[in-house]
C-alpha cells in the first residue's frame, strides 16, 4: 500500500516549529469506546522528536490501560498505543541521531544511552526513560505535549502514544531505521515481536537443538517461537486454551500443541513426559500466576530457565516456595526482549528486510486508523493477533 | 595433631570384608541429646565405599534434622553428620577411583557421572545421588549398614552419616583428594566452606571490581565472603545481627558491616545509599524469607542476582511479586555451591593447599568426638563457626 511517506519531506517544512492540528484516538475514560478527533500536537523540546504515525497496532498493554484495570495508572484524557513506525517530522535542539524524513521505530523502553544501566551490557533498563505506566507527561517540563481543540491537556502514555497521527517523543524513545525497511512491518517490532523474539535471543539465549514451551499464542508467544526457530531450537512446544492459534503456530515453527482442555494431566507433566524431564526453556506470555507456575515446572530440573513476559496485575506473589529454586530451575523477567531500542533496533530491522526474521504471520488484520475501536474488538475476541491500523 | 593415619593401610586389611564396631553418636529421637554408643557398620556393597571417619564438624542442616523440624525427614535411630574426612576403609565391588588408604573427602551432593544433569556442565544435581533428606536407607537394597548390637538398623542422613567413625557412603558420594591435605581443614569442603565459596564461584560467578551483600555470617556466609575476595570484588558487606560475627569477617575479607538493628532504615536501603543503588551480587544465607526479600532489593536493578544459600523450612512461598522480576533482578537456588563433588573437590583441595583459599578462620573450636553435645550447643548459641569433633 502506498501511503505517499516518500514524498514526506516537503510537506514537514511546513509545520517544523509549529502547532500541528491532526486526528488522535482519544481516551476519555476506562473502557470508553476510543474517540478519534481532533487534537493539537505541540513542537519537540530539546532531545524530543515529533512523528508522523503511518501505522499502529494494538497490544494487551493497551488493552489493559484502556480498561483502566490498574487505578493508580488512569489517566484522561489520555492518547494510548505503543506499537507502531512513521517518519521524523521535526527535531528538538539537540537531536543529532535523527532528521526530518527519517523512518522511525519508537519505543516505550527508552535508551538514554548515558546512565548506569544504559552503560552496562547486562540490561536493557533505563533509568531515566525506562518504561513507566505511572507516567504521563513529558520529562522536559512535565507537561503534555498534546492538547484539545480547546486547550486542555491530553495525557502521554509509555513514553510513545502512537494512536495519533502525530505524537511528540523523547529522542531516547525513537530510532532510526533503515528507509528501504517496509514501515508497516516494523511497527511489529515497536513491541510485540521484538518483545518475543528478543525474550528467546536475549534473555534465554536459547541454544541450537535445545526444547522450549511458550504459554499462550498471541503475538507475543508467536513471536518467541520464531525466535527460538531462528535459533535452531528442535522443540518447540506451544500451549494454548484456544485452538485457532495453533494454525499460525505451525508457519512461525512450532512443533507441537498442547491444549490444557484436552488433557487430564497437568501441563507440565505432559511436558516432561514428552521431552525426557522437561524443556531448556518456558515462556510466560500470559500474565496468569498458575500458568507462570506450570511454566515454570515445565522446565528442566538443574537448568530450566523461565521467562515471563506476560504482565500480572494480581497483587498476588510468586506461586512458588524458595526450596524449589533449588532444584536448579530459573526464573526471569523479560521487558522488551532485553533489546536495548536505540543500539539493536536498526539490526533487527535489517535482520527482518534480509528474512532472517519471517514477519509474515503477525498481521492478521488491516483497517483505517478510523476503525480502531473494532480493532480493539479483534484483539479482545481473539481473532487478531495485529490489526494494523493506517494513519 | 598426629591421629596417626599414615600407617592406617595395615590395619584395614583386617577389617575388610567384615562387619566393623566402632562408636558412633546415635539420634533416638527429635532434639535428644545423641548417645555415643557402640554400633554395627556392614561391609560395603557393589560400588559403595566404607570410611574411616578421623573428623566431622556440624553444620545447621545437622542441627535442623536432630530437632526434627521437618516431620516427614524423621526417622530414628538414626546417624546423623555430613560435614567431614576420613580414609578408605574398604571399598565394595566395582569402586575403581578409590582404594584402601585413600584420603576422602564425603559430600551429601552425589555425583554417578552418568544420569542427564551430571553430564550437563550447567548443574551439579545429580538424578541418582543428589541430596534428598526423606532418604534413609543406601541406593543398592534399600536397607542400612548401620545396625545396633542387637541388630536393629539404624539410619542414614544425607548420604553420608559421618557421626560415626566409620561409615559406608556410595562411592557417587566420596571422592578422594592428596593424600598431602591436611584432613582437619579438609573436612571444611565436605560441607560448609565449599557451599558459600561455590555459590561465590560457581553460581554468582563474582567478577572483579564487583560488590556483594552477604546475609548471615555463619560458616557459609563467611565463606562466600572468602570466595568474593579470592575472585576480587572490591565492596564485600557483611550483615549479621550478632556482632562478634564481624571480627572473623575482616579476615576473610569483609569490608562494611551491618547490623540490621543499629538500623533505622531497611537493610536494603542502606545498601543501596553505599553501593551507588545496589550490590552486584547478593547472598542470602539465613533461611528467612524477610532476609530473603531484603537480600533481594539490596541488589541493583538491572543485573542484580540474589543466590539463595539458606533452607526455609517455612511453608510459606517466596515474597516477591512477579512484576518485581521485571526489575532485571534475579534470584537462583544454590546446592553444594554448585560443585560437582567428583569432578570439583580435587582441585579445591589444591587451591586450599597453595594458599589460594584461606580456611583458617573456620575452625574455631576442637573437641573429643564424645564431647559431640558440647559441640552441638556450641553452634545453638552462635558460639562456633566450626568445633572440629576429633573420632
Amino acid at each position: 500500500m502506498d501511503v505517499g511517506y516518500h514524498s514526506y519531506e516537503t510537506e514537514s517544512t511546513h509545520t517544523a516549529g509549529k502547532v500541528i492540528t491532526c486526528k488522535a484516538a482519544v481516551a476519555w475514560g476506562p473502557g470508553q469506546p476510543l474517540v478519534i478527533e481532533d487534537v493539537q500536537v505541540a513542537p519537540p523540546q530539546k532531545m524530543e522528536v515529533r512523528v508522523k504515525i503511518l501505522f499502529t497496532s494494538i497490544c494487551h498493554t493497551d488493552l489493559s490501560s484502556w480498561k483502566g484495570e490498574n487505578e493508580a495508572q488512569r489517566a484522561y484524557p489520555r492518547i494510548l498505543g505503543h506499537e507502531a513506525a512513521g517518519i521524523v517530522e521535526s527535531v528538538g535542539e539537540g537531536v543529532e541521531d535523527m532528521k526530518i524524513g527519517d523512518h522511525v521505530i519508537p519505543f516505550f523502553q527508552g535508551e538514554c544511552g548515558t546512565c548506569i544501566c544504559c552503560r552496562s551490557q547486562k540490561t536493557n533498563l533505563c533509568q531515566k526513560f525506562g518504561v513507566n505506566p505511572l507516567k504521563s507527561v513529558m520529562v522536559n517540563d512535565g507537561k503534555t505535549r498534546f492538547s484539545t481543540m480547546d486547550g486542555n491537556p491530553i495525557f502521554h502514555f509509555l513514553n510513545t502514544s502512537t494512536f495519533s497521527q502525530y505524537t511528540v517523543l523523547d529522542s531516547a524513545c525513537v530510532v532510526k531505521i533503515d528507509t528501504k525497511a517496509p514501515l508497516e512491518k516494523m511497527s511489529l517490532l515497536s513491541c510485540g515481536v521484538s518483545t518475543g523474539v528478543g525474550a528467546a535471543w536475549n534473555v534465554a539465549n536459547v541454544q541450537p537443538g535445545s526444547s522450549v514451551a511458550i504459554f499462550g499464542l498471541g503475538a507475543v508467544g508467536l513471536a518467541v517461537a520464531e525466535g527460538a526457530r531462528v535459533r535452531g531450537a528442535s522443540k518447540i512446544i506451544g500451549v494454548d486454551i484456544n485452538p485457532s492459534k495453533f494454525f499460525k503456530g505451525k508457519a512461525v515453527g512450532i512443533t507441537e500443541f498442547i491444549n490444557p482442555k484436552d488433557l487430564d494431566v497437568p501441563v507440565h507433566e505432559k511436558i516432561g513426559a514428552i521431552t525426557e524431564g522437561g524443556v531448556d526453556y518456558s515462556f510466560e506470555c500470559v500474565g496468569n500466576l498458575e500458568v507462570l507456575r506450570e511454566a515454570f515446572l515445565s522446565t528442566h530440573t538443574g537448568w530450566g530457565l523461565t521467562v515471563l513476559l506476560g504482565i500480572h496485575p494480581s497483587p498476588m506473589l510468586l506461586p512458588l516456595h524458595p526450596m524449589e529454586l533449588f532444584n536448579g530451575r530459573q526464573i526471569v523477567g523479560s521487558i522488551f526482549g532485553g533489546f536495548k531500542g536505540k543500539t539493536q533496533l536498526p539490526k533487527l530491522a535489517e535482520q527482518c528486510m534480509c528474512g532472517t526474521l519471517n514477519l509474515d504471520e503477525f498481521i492478521t488484520h488491516e483497517l483505517p486508523f478510523h476503525n480502531i475501536n473494532e480493532a480493539f474488538q479483534l484483539l479482545i475476541d481473539g481473532k487478531s493477533l495485529r490489526c494494523l491500523l493506517h494513519l
